[in-house]
């Protein structure tokens, strides 16, 4: 099978310009068929706060309420995508933008498994991706970028986690490609010590991965990263690594195996 | 060849949550391939105010400066195009959301052939249209909604005139299908007086349009879209209306003619 890079960015990548230039042209040169999928945040609350919507954050998940989700559409959907594509249509990668609900690409129903009500929040599965037109686009040399945007079908659209997308995609692109995802972000991996930007840990089994989180070395945002991360690898993704958005053609990050 | 219906609806259905259902509803039971262009532009105004940027308008037509892009992208780009998308798709339309930058579908030039500096405008010609992969896309029975931006590959975005858009693309692809291009508002067609919604003119060929233009019966922003109109009809586009965005299947609105 040809293989499928997957790569995930976080919102910290895509608001700085000087990075999100210099990650687009290294994400331009990867050959061969590829997939970006992107999150947004911190530019969604500061846009909120603009428009006097104080964004509600519950256990590091954002609360979407109507008007919460109006500003996550204008951001993701809007700003932050097209923002991307035109930067890697310059670098001659011919990026598609897309939501979920573009070609009924994802195809979500609003979280329920919660005592917390996270307003419009879509959750879905690999077998809800729309995985003909997806490798439709493939197929025809288009790179989809995806923001973390999806839907229902009832009309309903929803914030959706874009490590989860990321996941869920590469899982589902896994029947057709040999799928190598990679979250990557500001950091060069996964660090033994926050505070040491040196500290990366270069591989991590699952059992190794349950050791770090016992004793509080892997915290916070991480633990549903990773998660994702061995999800990933448990349903047919061949490769998964955590590494740096700018430098991760040079340099290894953090390698997942089970 | 085949018919393809191309429909541009204005700003005002996209922003009236009961116009714009009603619209798409009816869009989505037409058969066969079809495309929609839609503004967005009313919105893009209040966000701006919202958000305490003056949008500037000279002569009908809003100069985009770098902020007044971004709130551009958010509103057309994001706002406004997944929650037509979203609709559609709830109405069993595969509808797919496209930016002028998405696979390159429209390159552009920033305006330079006027004394004023519009800002961030783009303009471009029927052949700037990437109709192959435009083609691709009606052909895999998708449906392409283009949002008013559109990029010039060098990493620019651009906004740009939903009803250009529209003439440009019917046009593109008059040389694949027999296109029919229908300009979708909240009025019954062209009106003789303003003020008698029910004075519309059935049909206008163009020896007329310039007799209304001199007796000053059409005016103001109906002349830029009834030039696009003519446009279109000058370049192989088979038929061209103006119609009511929500009865566009039981009435005629205003014909166009040569």
């Amino acid at each position: 099978m040809e293989t499928l890079n997957v790569f995930k960015i976080g919102g910290n990548i895509i608001e700085d310009e000087d990075s999100l230039t210099l990650f687009v042209k290294n994400f331009a040169r990867i050959k061969g068929k590829k997939i970006l999928i992107h999150g947004g945040g911190k530019t969604a609350t500061s846009v909120s706060k603009q428009l006097n919507l104080s964004p509600k954050i519950i256990d590091g998940r954002r609360i979407t309420d109507e008007k919460s989700l109006e500003v996550v559409l204008m951001v993701y959907a809007g700003l932050a995508n097209k923002t991307v594509v035109a930067k890697l249509q310059a670098n001659n990668c011919n990026a598609l933008g897309l939501s979920g609900a573009d070609g009924n690409l994802i195809q979500a129903n609003k979280r329920s498994n919660s005592n917390i009500d996270y307003g419009f929040v879509g959750d879905f599965s690999p077998s809800d991706v729309n995985i003909e037109l997806l490798q439709t686009f493939i197929e025809n040399d288009l790179t989809p970028v995806f923001c973390a945007i999806t839907h229902d079908k009832k009309g309903q659209l929803f914030n959706t986690n874009a490590d989860t997308i990321a996941a869920n995609i590469a899982i589902s692109c896994s029947s057709y490609y040999q799928v190598k995802l990679m979250y990557c972000f500001e950091m060069q991996g996964v660090l033994r010590d926050v505070n040491n930007k040196d500290s990366i840990i270069k591989k991590i089994t699952k059992k190794e991965y349950q050791d770090l989180k016992e004793q509080k070395i892997i915290v916070d945002g991480m633990i549903p990263k990773i998660d994702n991360c061995f999800y990933a690898l448990e349903n047919r993704v061949e490769s998964v690594s955590i590494n740096n958005a700018i430098s991760f053609m040079d340099t290894e990050g953090t390698l997942l195996t089970l």
